[in-house]
């Protein structure tokens, strides 16, 4: 039974969005993921949001970018934490140049700002617990955490993964000191 | 029958909101106008937005701030056109500075950008029309220039009103050639 | 007979605004599409816009970047409701870095903001209904929302234009949760 | 025993953290409230989020404005939830603009985006639940939503709270429909 | 015959636009100064800016704010230079917060680039001479820098007002200097 | 005798401030052109710029990026007009995206904005005529407009240019018009 | 004999430079103050800088708003660290909003942006130390920083000022858990 | 012994923060380069940033992007001088768009404002000496320059440089006087 559900408004999100699912699989922790858009189907929305809590959905998590709802109208029918993911990035036009001719996005972001504004200024009464913009796989590891209040064993797995993290920018930094930036950088 | 909703989120966009209203009944355009949170009333919101065709609205202008959801949600579940007025000014908190610091607003708006973006970018396929921040009158000049296609009587009243509004600069004109700009800015 | 008129300052602007002229055949209405410069013809461009209306123009769509006035400009002549898509992408210089060196725009937007002030942004009295940053599809597709107030069978196509985005979604939906978000990575 | 900490970098943010802490009264959620600075006490800091685990603290709420460190430094060392608030207006100098003169603030906030962006976009691995500028009352629901995933009480209450706001709305719109705008507007 | 025209969108720039026509009344430059909307009026617009030439005006000030299309729109009719206010300070609305509740602007300025971005952000070929925001003093001087460069006369009045605005500041420093910090600000 | 100066503060941005060259050159305006630089080279810097007038120039335009410093600098100490461009694009480093790891810029423009606000906002009596973000060209036609104030054979020059931007946009229209956009694109 | 220079371009600006000259005194370094403007008076200024090091200057602090040169014009003369500080604030006009009819500013800031960019923003090889927006106490904490790499007293001082900031804080956190937020507030 | 310490978040701010180092072998400065996070390793970095200055550390540079919070903890615990360098650029991700796909970033910077703001808005009491986005070179020429108050050779060096960033920008303004800018261009 899933705990987190992931949500996209568009399939063109789910490259950064897969890293929320990637990150929630590391943890154990077990999710759905699909593709909803709160302006193209919103009865659909509107049934998924309102019966998530009693299917067991304990947090979801929710991407969007341009004049991004899904999380705002998500954390006005679901009643427990909902994370938005404020996008940017495009898998398509906004990545390929070369192509961008032939294939153009239908809107163009300004820079992730219109995203996060969207997401993160929520009127009183309906937060929504905003990330960096892209960072879906902090969004992960903040419902973790949120699941961990209640869960030990998730609490220790988010330690060790912070343990992790930090071995890693160590690995890093003694490696740095043994070749030398300029080795280094050849190496990147 | 009212062909136009006049939609807000909150009352205190009243102030700005009301200019809508009155706008409308210049132009002796029917309307209905409420409060009405796509947030904390979805139900509500989800019937309003739904049934608002069938009852004969045929323009709906909705103002909102912030994460400024209200017009694109509209746009979603309406067929017929959505103006959206991203809203600024809040009647208190935002004014009266003396006694801001009893009463404190619980969101800052990023200077109108954030409902400006949150109403603008929509998504492909969901389109609102969006006015400028704070531009209630505005919004009603739109609905008006909308129904005004197969209204004849009404493209006559707008035409007067675009007549109006020239004299009127037109005066101005005359009475800074008359007073000088000293005298002028006095009687200010 | 036009009952839509398509105006873009510059012919760089064409690969954004053909989404208009493609989604207004999509439902069937008449539109006339021209390349016309407020700025560098002002004598033609009055005329146009000052003669749309008896012509049976109905919607004038005008897409501009930077100090985008076409559609403010307009909207100062043409009483019925124009629809401005503030232009960001330009279809060379902004597109292929490679040749970059060889081929500079003369003027660098600032991310397609100064295009969305200078239309968004309009006095009160002068409306345009402003879409989203290079949004020309939705720009299309509002003006048949603004011609469906008096034409049921255009209402019925956009109804049907909507679930077609619906079964998009779905369908898009149903093959995620069949492939896995990895598989479904692979063939985007 | 305090299930959230509420954490704020200097007293002049007071006026907008208080209302986290009224908020989770009315929740009956147990909480601490203090005043401390990442950049000026440091090892009081540290040793603050190091032992705040231990001493039963499930959510921390920080608050902070321009170089906003303290929500994401306490992230670093707290392994549970931590939600940021960017914090925008300040007790004086900001607000009473009369005396501004005598009064001047040693920063200027850029409109509390510098805030924002400095809570909002933490690195990977690191999450801050980052609520609206100045969104206090929002911190303290979005820790009670946090702390409702394994406490059904409270998740009655906050169902409670959201049936209280769609009543005071409704109850605005009746209002509004009995009194015209107008009347409305005076009696604000 | 004057040799400027100073022109504003609205009266209530006038305080702004005020300062243009004191600074060319001090180089003892003969100027017009009007009111014109280049949207409320456009037939008396263009009528302006077509004739402006023949009837000796060399140079043109326009002040416009917001979606600011005055100047462009000059510099696309008149063949000398155009020179371009941004305006940001509305006279009321923006200025008395007491009393804005009861009077509030129909437009916000998203802090005056929405007024610079209309005007600086010119296509090729049609350039408008941008100055700061709300800078009418210094559009007035950039004008008599213009008409210098074939009148030797004002050249000379050019480097006077040079020496004075330098002996203003140093007569500043040497008061600062004689009176210390803390008694010069009690006098300002 | 050079009537123009073109100055910039680094090489790199030739490839922009070449198109004012070419425009000068199509008017027949003689002009120089060097790379100078405020900051590494106050002596040299101060010495141009006060010497420019008493060698005839009548004109200086000065390109520069981020915190752009030259233009302004020129105001202070050239008694005639000076045009500002805001410089964004690098012709390397901001360009060939594929090297960029072996070639970073050593400052990364925000956009172009801390170009634009470093030249337009010049502080009282000292203007600088601002363009757009990287418009050498219309710098150049702005020059050509302040000299023909009292050069008749210039002026009928840019009557001419404008005439043959007309014809340019005309063309591009009746082109458009023959082939339909499809094809139009194909041939871009 | 004045080891610090405290230059600003405009006596507006003495009221948060003003910090600056008191926080030096407080850790006792000699400092000189003058209003010294890179625009007005370039010969002025040139001879300042050229000559600050052979009198002893080992800092100069200097604040500009706007198109802020001051800062970065030192950096280019002198040869030791240059401290720059954005101004925002005016000591008339962005304060008393009741007399802004009467008193309006010839230039407005963009929310202390254009001064931040201008100053921060310099090319590879002119450095300016940048401190935040009106931050004048910080630029003299930071000179005071630098000169004590050389000072073992001030080095004291400075431990003794970090240690009485901690303090301060420490008691103010004290005070609320003694009194509660609610009477802290009011005593403010 | 190393007197200045370069400090990095993360190595892909290296290619960024090698030319700090870079530059200060230029001028013999003895340094330390290590990655060292501030969020993933709190402790490390805590012990580093307290134990420098008795290591003989006398400056440290930091370079971090996003939520930046690498310098100003710096300040908070190292009390001599810090400069912070705001990081936009990454070496993967930001740059080779055409991988774009397959290595996404799990953080979108936007455009380096999010680091600027973070690093340069630091509460009074605890400055941090801010360069240009991405500005490296510079954060160690300002190193040298705060060293070199009390180091006369150091001085000297820094004169050389100075005159050799002169020569060079000479010895192009003359290869552009030569060759003319067309041939330049090709060249470059």
């Amino acid at each position: 039974m899933a705990k987190v559900g992931i949500l996209m408004g568009s399939d063109s999100d789910l490259p950064v969005m897969k890293k929320a699912a990637d990150m929630l699989e590391k943890f154990g922790i077990e999710y759905e993921m699909t593709i909803i858009s709160a302006h193209r189907m919103p009865d659909v929305f509107v049934d998924y949001a309102t019966k998530a809590e009693e299917r067991g959905v304990e947090v979801i998590i929710a991407g969007a970018g341009g004049a991004a709802h899904l999380p705002g109208m998500c954390a006005a029918l679901f009643d427990l934490p909902v994370i938005g993911i404020p996008i940017h990035t495009k898998s398509l036009g906004g990545v390929c140049w070369f192509f961008f001719v032939f294939q153009k996005p239908s809107r163009v972001s300004v820079g992730g700002r219109d995203s996060l504004y969207s997401i993160v200024q929520m009127p009183s009464g309906i937060p929504v617990a905003t990330v960096a913009i892209d960072g879906a796989a902090n969004a992960a590891i903040l419902a973790a955490k949120m699941l961990s209040i209640s869960d030990k064993d998730l609490r220790a797995k988010l330690k060790d993964y912070k343990k992790e993290m930090k071995d890693g920018v160590m690995a890093k930094a003694e490696k740095l000191d043994k070749l030398g930036h300029d080795k280094y950088i050849e190496q990147m």
